[in-house]
């Protein structure tokens, strides 16, 4: 059922740029370029949370109620990664 | 010339994502997604410098250089709106 | 004026760092704290948003109406350079 | 020792804001402002990522590993939470 909304927030932000491609081919204004290409990045920036919190829910308590270390520390590392590409350190 | 560089780029994050769909579809692991969909996101930040550029060197300065005061106003507050979309102030 | 404007919006960052520390001396719960030091990050990004919007109003167009095309062109590179640092490019 | 780090560091991006006042007191080029504020807002991003990374691998673990179903869920909230911050959706 998530995987479904993933794949339809996907496909839309798919239907967006194609859409912004029309514009370009079309010579559209630049500035309305840029601002939908901001729209198609912030709905990828929704969908990267959403899918965050997915995995926090599950797989992270899983790793982390569970008896390896290793397991444990290599899901708790990813989220400081993904993180930073959020933040952009 | 850089209209088919603009379109070349789309495409490819087009089709980044078709691939991002193919991922969530055989069940990727999460963190994976999220790091390629900030991939694409990255991708659309560079081409969305890439268009200002473009957009200052031509528009910009045609329009600041022209004698329309309404003209120079709206365009250079547009530079303020983007920028303030791309620091999602 | 502006200047008055900017510099009393820099000291108020300054006091929220220092409010900051104050939690940090005190142990403060570590989400507090990065919920501070995001709310002083946006703080600044509306600061640099304000400090463009006069830089364009004032040199941007006084650059661009002018007869240097060297400076012109400074004064536009300039502009997609802190474009691409709001961007993170 | 990571909380006298975290001071400092604090401090660091105090003393750089001081600094700012003072170029923007001696009327120093808007565009250098905005760069030393944009270095200033970097320091802080990675100042967030420290801090995350100490809380993930300390109270989160302990409040997963807990039995507290509503801590546990209310801890991985948090990491959604300031998540969405650094992405600013």
């Amino acid at each position: 059922m998530d995987k479904t909304d993933t794949l339809r927030r996907l496909r839309n932000v798919e239907g967006h740029l194609r859409g912004i491609e029309r514009m370009v081919d079309e010579d559209a204004y630049c500035i309305d370029v840029i601002r939908q290409i901001s729209a198609a990045q912030a709905a990828l920036s929704r969908l990267n949370s959403r899918v965050l919190h997915e995995h926090l829910h599950s797989c992270l308590i899983t790793a982390v109620r569970g008896e390896d270390p290793g397991e444990r520390g290599r899901v708790v590392k990813e989220i400081g990664e993904v993180y930073e590409m959020a933040s952009k350190v």
